[in-house]
């Protein structure tokens, strides 16, 4: 049985549940069993390392799942950009018909994804972002808030306030993200105005996703107070798991600033790839959102959907119709 | 028609909502308005400048309303700490049935109100203070999220995950506070496993809050970013309004931390209290949470809960049960 929203109405799905884009989490094998359980799932486009390594993943990923699928690309101002139109046009070829962009002016990559017939959600920390967007045509809007991993904003305004906030001004369908990862959280989200959930650091603990096993036991183990906020200094604030590296930038950055040079040594490069196949969870930084402290085990994807679809029917049905009875 | 949970049950009111304890504004007139709503208000102790002006507000709220209401009693490390224990003896004496406690080691007071057949709910940031006082046998936790008004504590972790982790943990009733002003909150809250939800800034914003029309009308203006947080370099980080003595004060813990003999000539002694009089929105600290964003109107307490519960209950038996029946 389905799980009705204007999201899922728009989107084609089954339920209102997304896997947010994550870099070289999202690749086929997460995808197809999102898409497979009912939900969306969304490839990570810079994850391949070339626009003909994404077509390659894509067809990987058709060979899996029968379902539709997304991908998501990720616009950041870098000093040697990757070929965005490149990466953009092997979409459109594709044939994807669903595109999660995110990151700064999208503008140009909106206007071809929808002249493609592609719908468009747009990933943005604030609701002036949000309204842009959506001047811009996009056809949903994925709304971060300060409990998510990666990169949260400036403005520090969590879920519980953000959603409603943007609520009130965005007439396009609502994805919440940042903090949600149970029945609980999508029931939550869904009561503050949203259309859907999408998660990232929860789909990160199931079976499929491509990650070591010392990564995912690490999130069983931590709890909620686990992840630091690092580079704000830089006014590139990302909120990653805690461990001895991102204490370390915290305490540069504590003293005053810090560089990129100062940072760079102790997260980037060789010693963070080979740590993250080696499963050395203190060898690099890490994404990892607060949801950690409601991560007790590693299902697969599908006992993942099913069990928060379960879990959000019974709290609506059971619990809140009860208390509502009075 | 009520709106049952266990708090409810538990507390005997008819509405899971929670005038929460506020320095200045938690009056009997606030007080008794909140109790004839259905909802449980309660007086701020120390808001009275000694036991006897408590005894005697406890009696002007009783004029106002036959309800059952509660006094907060929060205890702060001071080097000149007001007289708790006579303060204590004044709301055992005056047959008050409900106390919220909050602050550092609450145990002997806790131990007199239980003595004495009262409930204590007490308020807290993070979950191992919850499970310490669910240990000295309080009789509900108040458990204060990252979007809070007042002292949010230093793990900055939103309802939307501290509220399951504390549901998850926690075997008394549980009441979600900051970030709560609506309907949609309430719910939320409620999905998210708490019993109730607190609201402090909310209730500063109706026609019976003992507060200057000015502050009412800039909680209004004011967006969820238009706070911030302060005194975080003391130790004592506090949730306040943005205005130019907070923005004074950023500045001056962003040039490596601060003293209290920095701020105090800023935010402290009778320029606060006569601007507080005089409606001098940027003469003073104010305390004021995230929820600001989305407070549109001053209504009556009784129209702020009248219209909280029957949005809530709309929002479950309207919207979530649509959703969920697929």
């Amino acid at each position: 049985m389905s799980f009705k929203t204007r999201f899922t109405e728009a989107f084609g799905i089954e339920y209102p549940i997304v896997q947010g884009g994550m870099q070289w989490v999202g690749k086929a094998e997460l995808v197809a069993a999102v898409a497979n359980a009912g939900a969306l799932g969304l490839i990570t486009a810079l994850t391949l390392p070339t626009p003909e390594a994404l077509v390659k993943e894509i067809a990987r990923t058709r060979e899996m799942t029968d379902k539709s699928f997304g991908v998501n690309l990720t616009i950041l101002p870098t000093i040697t950009p990757p070929p965005y139109a490149e990466y953009r046009q092997a979409i459109i070829e594709c044939g994807i018909k669903i595109v999660e962009t995110a990151g700064h002016k999208p503008q140009e990559h909106v206007d071809h994804f929808k002249q493609h017939g592609i719908k468009v959600i747009h990933k943005c920390t604030a609701v002036r972002h949000a309204l842009s967007a959506e001047r811009m045509g996009v056809d949903a809007i994925s709304i971060d808030g300060f409990e998510c991993a990666g990169h949260p904003g400036d403005d520090d305004v969590p879920g519980l306030v953000l959603i409603p906030v943007t609520a009130n001004k965005i007439k396009v369908p609502i994805l919440a993200s940042g903090g949600f990862g149970d029945g609980r959280g999508l029931v939550a989200a869904l009561a503050l105005g949203a259309d859907g959930i999408n998660m990232g650091t929860r789909f990160c603990a199931t079976k499929e996703a491509p990650i070591h096993e010392a990564f995912k036991q690490q999130m069983i183990k931590n709890d909620e107070r686990q992840t630091d906020l690092i580079f704000r200094t830089l006014h590139n604030t990302a909120r990653v798991m805690r461990n001895v590296v991102s204490q370390k930038v915290v305490a540069i950055e504590r003293q005053g600033g810090a560089t990129f040079d100062d940072v760079r040594e102790l997260v980037a490069g060789k010693r963070g790839a080979n740590a993250m196949a080696n499963g050395d969870v203190d060898g690099g930084i890490w994404t990892a959102g607060m949801i950690q402290g409601l991560i007790e085990d590693i299902p697969t994807v599908k006992e993942l959907i099913d069990r928060i679809i379960d879990d959000a029917r019974s709290i609506i049905n059971a619990r809140l119709a009860a208390m509502s009875r009075g």
